[in-house]
């Protein structure tokens, strides 16, 4: 399946649904049972769990993989008996709908450090080697869970940066509360992958690493992901022995691709991130784990002296191979008008 | 006023209040408005901000500086004539409550790294001199906001670290919503101040602190606030020039005093770390703001060859003038409980 958090173009009140994408087609899940009912297919126990609330992608998986799994067989017998072309109700075209971040608010937002060409590069340009602990853990960080950006937003660069660079990073959204996760069920815990650009201010990230608290403002202004949740069934042959996936991942800023990695790459796994973050600490339902960024998948590390970042005006679209494109336009700093809306 | 969120200790069922801390006695601010009646204070407008909702501090703060104002004439008024010594509905004695963290629920939690005694001393200990970067920004990371604990709650000692610290933190709790915040308004956002414990895993950290990200399962398994929040009036004659307080702060281990600072030596000040923070982000009420480790306030820029860490039994008391003591013990691992219960 292909969750979207969307809302209608036109739609201005912040109503958001949650749905499923088929082809060019959104269907809302809270019209699910009405739908079901009128193709005659068989009642459902509980429909209300898909007809009430279900406002973001995060609500449904909250109701738990079991739901998801009936969410999934009554989605595909409700494709395999409409008709598509028509609008209705509960059926409506991509074209016409805007959509969200599929997780508008995670409770948590972690981002790891997992592709090694990522890392040994990004070390390099400060001068410094591989350390052993890198090998030792998946190390991460926490980043603001409060400033998500959803497809197809407007990025204000950051009042304080003259270095705006992007991230190709894949994510994964925890569907599954746990602690002390073993290895062999880490897996289970995964609701989705979905696509994120970890927006990042290099000029105040430089002096922030030189601390040693890791990056903070150099990251916290923005993170964007979509443009849906993929849920794992999608990706199976494609999966490696190592745990992960062979995904082509590309980056282009304004039509040119400047980035080329695979998610086969990643030298720490999902799952293992899953088993070390929630060592002690309870993992919650719509939590996001950033991969780190994949070799070659930002600026930082392929810059010359002649070093460009990101100016108002650029498009920036990552690609994941079944994951689709996160398209996002870096805009002027916003901080006047943001200042008037904050006092 | 020092503003609790607290329980009934015999209460099981996870109801929680907001209250005002008046000697021995807890005023329950949702029964302000009936008593204030009952003594004949004059009836107030929209009586329902204090006595509807309000079951944590976060919600007090939330209904904005005004109502807190408010909140604070009628409680003196109120205290002035009441008689003290008769339990009501709406009075109850401190040792018949339990304190919960004044703010049980962060949106986020920053942890800064303000005061340069300690940070010079952390640094040594990693061999690490101070960095020119350290003066220009007040640095911070985010830790995770969904683990904290109150006043005498029990700290498990997560299952990967012998080398369990605390660190004798203040914070500041942000009231005002906000970003790019000048510094001449920055101190109005703040809604008060507690104590603050960083419980930190110093083996772990020194990993992660290596790779560069920063800490985050070093500190991700518990920070503890209060026993309250005190709001900035009650600080006012204790105000330096430099716009911090002067305020002792200590530490104590089973008894022994291990840690003397003072909360005037700051570097860099609350109101400086809310202009850095505001920057192109937006401040939420309930953020809190953790200053970082006064110079002596940690076991680690202490100890000599034979460290002793923090181990199951130990009481760590924190006391900042003013503002009260936060006592916690430590207590095993509770791995094997808590992955039952996650599962």
């Amino acid at each position: 399946m292909k969750l979207v958090t969307y809302t209608d173009k036109k739609d201005e009140s912040g109503n958001t649904s949650a749905g499923l994408v088929w082809g060019d087609w959104i269907l809302d899940i809270r019209h699910l049972p009405s739908i079901a009912k009128r193709l005659g297919i068989k009642t459902l126990r509980a429909p209300s769990r898909f007809s009430k609330g279900n406002k973001t992608v995060l609500d449904v998986i909250a109701r738990g993989p079991e739901t998801l799994a009936e969410l999934q067989t009554l989605s595909w017998r409700v494709f395999n008996r409409m008709k598509p072309g028509t609008e209705n109700e509960g059926l409506k075209r991509l074209e016409k709908s805007r959509l969200l971040a599929p997780i508008p608010k995670p409770p948590t937002l972690r981002d790891f450090y997992a592709f090694e060409e990522h890392v040994k590069a990004a070390r390099a340009k400060r001068g410094l080697e591989m350390v052993p602990e890198w090998y030792e853990i998946p190390v991460f960080y926490y980043s603001n869970p409060n400033v998500i950006y959803g497809p197809d937003d407007e990025i204000p660069i950051p009042s304080y940066t003259k270095a705006l660079d992007f991230e190709l990073e894949v994510a994964c959204v925890i569907g599954k509360k746990g602690r002390d996760i073993p290895l062999e069920q880490a897996e289970s815990c995964i609701a989705g992958y979905t696509i994120m650009n970890d927006w990042s201010a290099r000029d105040i990230q430089a002096k922030e690493m030189k601390v040693g608290l890791g990056p903070a403002k150099a990251k916290d202004f923005a993170t964007s992901i979509g443009p849906w949740l993929v849920t794992p069934d999608e990706l199976e042959d494609t999966k490696t022995g190592r745990g992960t996936y062979k995904l082509e991942m590309t980056a282009r800023v304004n039509g040119k691709q400047v980035s080329k990695g695979n998610m086969a790459s990643m030298h720490w796994t999902f799952p293992q991130m899953i088993v070390h973050a929630s060592q002690s600490v309870e993992l919650r339902v719509g939590d996001v784990f950033g991969s780190g960024t994949v070799g070659t998948g930002s600026l930082v590390e392929q810059q010359s002296k002649r070093t460009k970042w990101l100016k108002p005006g650029d498009n920036v679209e990552l690609a994941i191979e079944r994951l689709g494109t996160l398209r996002n336009r870096v805009i002027e700093a916003k901080a006047k008008k943001a200042k008037e809306e904050g006092n």
